[in-house]
């Protein structure tokens, strides 16, 4: 039971403190409940769609974040400016920034989110670790208090056993970690892994801990109100990742068994009781190849892959983050959850797969969207927009949905096929290369695959030979007298070839 | 069972006889299953979508129907030359024309519907009526062969009582149909029905019975494969109809109780058996104020408002059906599904609601289609296209899911808000009337909810209010020194104003 049950508090305008296909998405959820909704934009973010979607907008600033969605200051006097009383931060950006949720709640505004309390400790790993293990959660075993004396974390590690892993406390996208595999190796890697993190987070304590050579990345869905209720909505296996970061997500996950889901959700749910943890929240575990599962961290927002939950389970997940904050019970227990088919997200990222997913900016050309059964995209962006430089380049997320993994799979490839996507290089390619892969076909990959199975020289010529067939047939249908150079210029893209290929 | 159970065989190249959103729905489940397509187009529809999303697209003649998606013998022809070995006919055109089908047959190629005598029994009020009576299904009392006699006809009307329905036993749509108060108008309305449904049909045969003054169209999904198998899908109310014909459905329906529920099932699955049916059928039946229901017809062919019943059973019905064709069994029974959720279908039509729904032929010249949670769009059209005059002037179909009806409601009149369509009038803004009405959110409706309660004045002149509320903002915004005027000129549509209200 949180110390402070709230009262109902009507919410009747929020501000949606982010931009792109979050913030759309935020909106549509506020609108169908019959709440106003606030865009705030950058200079970059003029003509973005969230703008265009709220019922109004405020400008906070130039493009850089920390000129605009990072500084809390203009965000809470764009609240206070446009009478609304709620702030949805989203992910990114100030999400999980508990010294701006403690502004928020001294404006008098409500933080769609859990409480600064609770995002402090989960903000740091080894406060969350502190009060995850007050429930027995189980983590992987290593040291539990941050270590910045080499000697004494040389002990540790020849105790975990090799090979073993070095984390920065304050890391995050694998800053600040190191893998080492043998003893002799220690010395040096813990003085790089200490001052990588000093660089990057202010902070050089570091923990050591047992490193799983074939992991997978599982997290559960927390859902808390203010009266103690705390539910889960399942898993979501996120285990293919392109530089430590995902790019598929589905739900459930090929491996769990009813028990261990069971068992993961009772552990996530302690875990968020150890804070009162209120709203929407998610607890990530790592599994080994035996199936056990070890405490890996809480992220106290809105994940960017919640859709595929949404669609298992029928819960709208912003919704119910809302109805929380404005005091409302949950209006279901844990035995009214349940499975209901298979969904698969694919983050639509503007990086090219071949070469090493570097982000490539430029201009939706060509920008058409897939349709029908079981396709759901969160976008933020039309034909013919910009993709900003400053920001994450994620284009959008399409989403699959079938009656089993096998659907939502073939349903991913086809809606892959039919998006058309050009001007920018994009993870289409890639994650149609995942889709039709062996391993994951079967379930068999850990947070790995990439690096093992991804050649995206194959990727680039399976293309090639497709626009070369193209370029043939399109010559000998319409331009019988020209010449194959001429033509095999002009062909550059499949979608082209799709478009000329009527048989009179 | 069957008297021909079949032998399996691989379908692997389908030809889609049909344009529009059905015919790109049926090729999206066609490619999920790794199955070739083949389109085929009349002139009018050379740059249509589904002439690009085809794998191969054949060109059948002028833009009239009767000149190419009519024309059984192109069709087949074009089979032939494709090396398609399977027709899917949709819905409309050939779809429900036993004589073609018995064609298709004879060329030694597969129907992906029912049986040629199955299509021919249900395709005929009077042999319908009498394949279901050997299964005891309620019929509305009246008549049970044609007449054509007045006095016999008087004399039946009598005894099943007044208000009476004078019915063409050919007919559809409205044509041939009379209603009679009272005993004295019987014998004019009598012979103007004969003579309308003589000439409208070449058969001037009607049938009489007892006229239900508050009816509900609800229909039940059935689906039978060649071993005598057959299930049914649950329910679909589809009362909100203007000129006869449906504009708004939805799964489940507000007012069935579980056991009318089953009931109803039970007999459109007998209705089914009585032709030995295979494939995806439906079965009509009219209910009355007192949830008593009655047998209408068969449509031995996909219906339009079909997904509503894939969203709430989660079945894939197009798969369905392709898999029944090449004989597969039905891989589920009837304890196996299980109704999720709620799903309505609003029919975005190229008409004007103002305007008695008088079709507005165009050029879409704004086409942005809703997305996010819960929504699926099937459509036929990008912007910038002409809506051709040639056929069905349905744009879209606008399908929402919700975890209940309210859900789904509330997702609706989102969704619509979110529809962009400049160039013509559609029936949107009619569908969030509906959404709106107090009728239709309490349940409270019949097939005359248009007549009863919708009034295009009213909504007309909200529409201008609105748009003049934003031509003041916009003036004062942007025009300080314009005249109102110009202004009100320029700001025709709401949606200019949407795009043009940021607060900075």
């Amino acid at each position: 039971m949180s110390k402070n049950p709230k009262l109902i508090t009507s919410i009747s305008k929020i501000l949606v403190a982010n931009r792109g296909e979050i913030a759309l998405r935020i909106m549509r959820s506020a609108k169908e409940m019959g709440i106003k909704t606030v865009a705030v934009f950058s200079e970059a973010d003029r003509d973005a769609l969230h703008v265009r979607y709220a019922d109004e907008a405020v400008y906070i600033g130039l493009g850089p974040s920390n000129q605009s969605y990072l500084v809390g200051k203009k965000i809470i006097q764009a609240c206070i400016d446009t009478g609304a009383t709620a702030i949805h931060p989203g992910y990114g950006f100030l999400s999980e920034n508990a010294g701006f949720a403690q502004q928020v709640a001294d404006a008098g505004l409500i933080l769609i989110g859990p409480s600064p309390t609770a995002m402090e400790i989960m903000g740091n790993k080894l406060s969350a670790k502190a009060a995850a293990l007050k429930y027995n959660i189980p983590m992987v075993p290593g040291t539990e208090e941050a270590i910045t004396d080499v000697n004494e974390a040389k002990l540790r590690a020849v105790e975990v056993g090799f090979p073993i892993l070095i984390k920065a406390a304050a890391g995050g996208g694998g800053k600040g970690m190191r893998i080492v595999e043998h003893v002799e190796d220690f010395e040096e890697q813990m003085q790089l892994a200490v001052s990588e993190a000093t660089s990057a987070f202010g902070d050089g304590s570091v923990f050591i801990e047992r490193y799983v050579t074939s992991p997978r990345h599982i997290e559960i869905q927390v859902l808390g109100d203010h009266y103690g209720n705390i539910v889960h909505l399942f898993e979501r296996e996120c285990s293919v990742q392109r530089r430590h970061q995902k790019v598929v997500e589905e739900a459930p996950s090929a491996v769990l068994t009813p028990e261990i889901r069971r068992e993961m959700g009772k552990c996530a749910v302690d875990v968020a009781r150890s804070v009162n943890y209120t709203g929407a929240g998610t607890v990530e575990f790592i599994l080994d190849e035996n199936l056990d599962f070890f405490f890996l961290e809480m992220n106290t927002r809105l994940q960017v892959e919640h859709p595929v939950t949404e669609l298992i389970t029928g819960i709208d997940l912003v919704k119910e983050q809302i109805k929380v904050a404005s005091g409302e019970k949950l209006s279901f227990t844990q035995d009214d959850l349940k499975i209901n088919g298979h969904a698969i997200e694919l983050r639509v990222y503007a990086e090219d797969p071949n070469n090493n997913f570097l982000p490539d900016i430029g201009t939706l050309q060509t920008y058409k969207t897939p349709k029908g059964n079981g396709v759901r995209v969160d976008d933020g962006f039309e034909q013919g927009m910009e993709i900003p430089i400053y920001y994450d380049p994620m284009i959008a997320k399409l989403i699959t949905y079938g009656k089993d993994r096998e659907e939502a799979i073939a349903r991913m490839i086809r809606a892959i096929e039919e998006y058309d996507i050009t001007g920018i290089e994009t993870t289409l390619s890639f994650g149609k290369f995942v889709m039709q892969h062996e391993a994951f076909k079967t379930g068999h990959f850990d947070t790995h695959f990439v690096g093992k199975y991804f050649n995206p020289q194959r990727l680039k010529s399976s293309d090639e030979t497709e626009a070369m067939i193209a370029a043939i047939i399109t010559m000998r249908l319409f331009n019988r007298n020209g010449n194959v150079n001429a033509v095999e210029k002009s062909v550059t893209k499949i979608s082209d070839w799709r478009k000329n290929r009527l048989k009179y």
